[in-house]
């Protein structure tokens, strides 16, 4: 091993956890754009967004302009059980690829939930506690989501109803089984519980369900039951700005050992993760600070941003959610049936899809078989089973040390490990296997998708 | 939350991390028992000991002298990637039990292997390494050793056979893919891979399987194979050396603080978490610097120290291992097929035996369905979701916690948390759907198994 003064783990003390969220927004010239009513077609007033989502939470998805917001004490409390989550220097996947990249990793797995999902969701829950409500409502693909949601909700006494997407909530039994540890009720998507639901069965009885679906049943739920709000775990504005502390910590860990990176990589599904990972990055950049290399990594087989199109969209399949300005593959799209990892969402953070159209960072596809190769080379020698969505950064990190090889460049990669995959193991027995294909949808058949988007914005 | 200045999680920095392992044995005045030739009734010698196991590991479980044992570069390094470990302060669980006393735990489950046996994995594969071998076998119970070692055997580039237990084989097999992700192969136990295998699966048709007879198979396959060596996760003296450094890592972080422990707690199966856990401070209660309760936990189902006799036994089902002498209930021991927790080999580690029998130490066993409940509290209130065998040690902490709620003591309390559950969450469905019994066996049925102990010793 070489020896350096930078340890193996950066962790900062408990008081050096930021204190406020950072909103990205704040410093945008180019806002994202606001959510549309898809009846009127005109942006969506905090009061008819307040029937779905809790009153502090629309305020915080409105703001742009606040550029930090107090993470108030009792959210600071939980942060505290399981944050801050370490920087990791990858000194042994550096050796393995014989690199003079300096690779490095902020590792959000540390919790039960097994991923960054938690950050939010406790957030979430305590505005949602705040208000006097009864419960919350969601929707859950993989279950990183629904977990987090689960811990939250028991923490603060609150009821939570889990909408899981079929086909996970029969694959997953696990997932389902540490949701109820934590008393959450979990249903299969689509269910006879909601309108919604049992419109779709009709429609294609036999349906394992997609994220779409579990949204639009989740939403009719909160809007419908007394005490209830609907919650999301990605997207939304003010996920990013929580899920801000992933990069708000590794910042500081970062200037604390005076190390500028040069690249950040994280993967892109809804973008929570790398939302929050490079907010106070871009930050920078947008202010002119600093300049770095940003790159968002998709499957090959849910390209929403470098497939997709700019444009308003419906953000769940049953078309009960407001419209989001998003890159989108159109809220039909569900990918291959094959696909196992994860980054499911047919759209794109408006926040993100904002800044990658204005050029300020880049994003790249990965083939689902190069990111479980990726993964186990990262498991064996770095020790920790990443999470298959995790793994699609890992994937383009490996990619980008091994063009420094190349080049002799000594960069400083930084990328986000979102979470841990030990409920994934279906999927690396697939690879493990040789069963797993990397099916990418035909230009047609995205433009059959495409061409069923709303004619608004 | 109280305001103090106790963080909620004490994290060493990297340069803290032991260096040496401390060897309990030293400082003991009675020495744990030789193991003996079952042929001849002679303690072992080390040429016997070294067709098994390898010649260094031979060396470390011989001596019973020599205080502090340098801990290799390579060992330290692989360390670094997971460890310290962090020492938490149980602030909400306080909180929820309404008690006086301040708990401590030390938490081992933030690494793949998901406990503590990474700790003892790693330093034994590096041992085979050296010693140039091709590779290793080794038996797993519920995984979490299997798990370990492959992770070390693949960091170290050895083969790795494991024997598993055929029940958990069929109802884990997440832990089996985390296994072969690292590479190892996984064989259910018993096979017909082996003699011993053979004559079992002909004496018991149909059999799910035990530890005992696992390791008979383990060993077999070690002694016949050239260039392989039999490895084991507890109850041996090295095992419980290498553990010790979870113990050290404790002490330092308490020292940090100025905190003494009133009672320290741990489960107990084979023992290497305990015997890890206690070292340091019972090296100072066995030199008279300190006085500590400390507390074995074992399931009631499988209460080798507290229901076992002090005897010499054999170590496995086939009768291929070495006697040792140690707390036993009979090497056919097997706990009934309810039990879902864990900790279910038929002896006691020979240090913690001895050590128990000089009353240095205190056992008790408890229920399964009292376990799991203390685990579900932990897991909703400290966000961690235990492994069933480490909620042994959160059912007596909660315990004497309580007890300090009656008398207004300020007691501190610290347990060991040796891992995460999250590869049974087969067990805790069986504690949500209410099918988990608390089956204890009769002073009858214990008596049969000790009636077949060995007359030796």
């Amino acid at each position: 091993m070489p020896e350096t003064k930078i340890p193996y783990k950066i962790y900062l003390n408990e008081n050096e956890l930021p204190k406020q969220w950072y909103n990205l927004r704040a410093d945008m010239k180019n806002k994202p754009a606001p959510l549309l009513n898809p009846g009127t077609g005109e942006p969506m007033k905090p009061e008819e967004l307040e029937a779905v989502f809790c009153s502090e939470l629309v305020k915080q998805e409105l703001d742009n302009t606040t550029p930090y917001i107090d993470i108030p004490d009792e959210i600071y409390n939980f942060y505290k059980m399981y944050r801050p989550s370490p920087l990791v220097r990858a000194y042994f996947l550096e050796k393995k690829l014989g690199t003079p990249a300096k690779i490095y990793y902020k590792f959000e797995g540390n919790n039960t939930s097994g991923s960054h999902k938690l950050n939010s969701a406790i957030a979430q829950a305590y505005y949602a506690k705040k208000q006097g409500l009864k419960g919350v409502t969601t929707e859950t693909g993989a279950g990183q989501w629904g977990t987090a949601l689960s811990m939250a909700c028991s923490f603060f006494d609150l009821d939570c109803k889990v909408f899981m997407v079929k086909v996970s909530y029969e694959q997953k039994p696990f997932r389902r089984e540490v949701m109820r540890t934590y008393g959450a009720s979990v249903t299969p998507s689509p269910s006879t519980e909601t309108e919604v639901g049992k419109k779709i069965l009709a429609a294609h009885p036999g349906t394992t369900g997609s994220l779409g679906c579990a949204i639009s049943e989740a939403v009719e739920v909160a809007v419908k039951s007394e005490g209830y709000r609907y919650v999301l775990g990605s997207v939304l504005n003010q996920v990013l700005l929580h899920q801000s502390v992933i990069g708000l910590e590794t910042k500081t860990a970062l200037d604390k050992y005076g190390i500028k990176p040069d690249i950040i990589i994280g993967c892109a599904g809804g973008g929570s993760n790398l939302g929050g990972l490079i907010a106070p990055f871009m930050g920078e950049k947008l202010r002119g600070e600093a300049d770095y290399r940003i790159i968002a990594v998709e499957p090959a087989s849910c390209p929403s941003l470098t497939r997709g199109v700019y444009a308003y969209d419906f953000c769940d399949t049953g078309m009960v959610c407001p419209l989001a300005k998003m890159y989108t593959l159109g809220s039909d799209f569900i990918p291959s049936a094959n696909h196992a990892g994860g980054l499911r969402y047919h759209g794109m953070s408006s926040i993100l899809s904002q800044l990658y159209d204005d050029k300020l960072m880049e994003a790249t596809s990965v083939k689902q078989t190069d990111v479980f190769e990726a993964a186990e080379l990262f498991a064996r020698v770095e020790g920790i089973l990443p999470a298959p969505e995790s793994s699609h950064a890992i994937r383009v990190a490996i990619d980008e040390a091994l063009k420094c090889k190349e080049t002799g460049e000594e960069k400083t990669i930084v990328f986000g490990l979102t979470g841990t995959g030990y409920f994934d193991m279906v999927a690396y027995e697939k690879f493990h296997d040789g069963q797993m294909s990397d099916y990418i949808p035909t230009d047609d058949e995205l433009a059959a998708y495409r061409a069923k988007l709303p004619k608004i914005g």
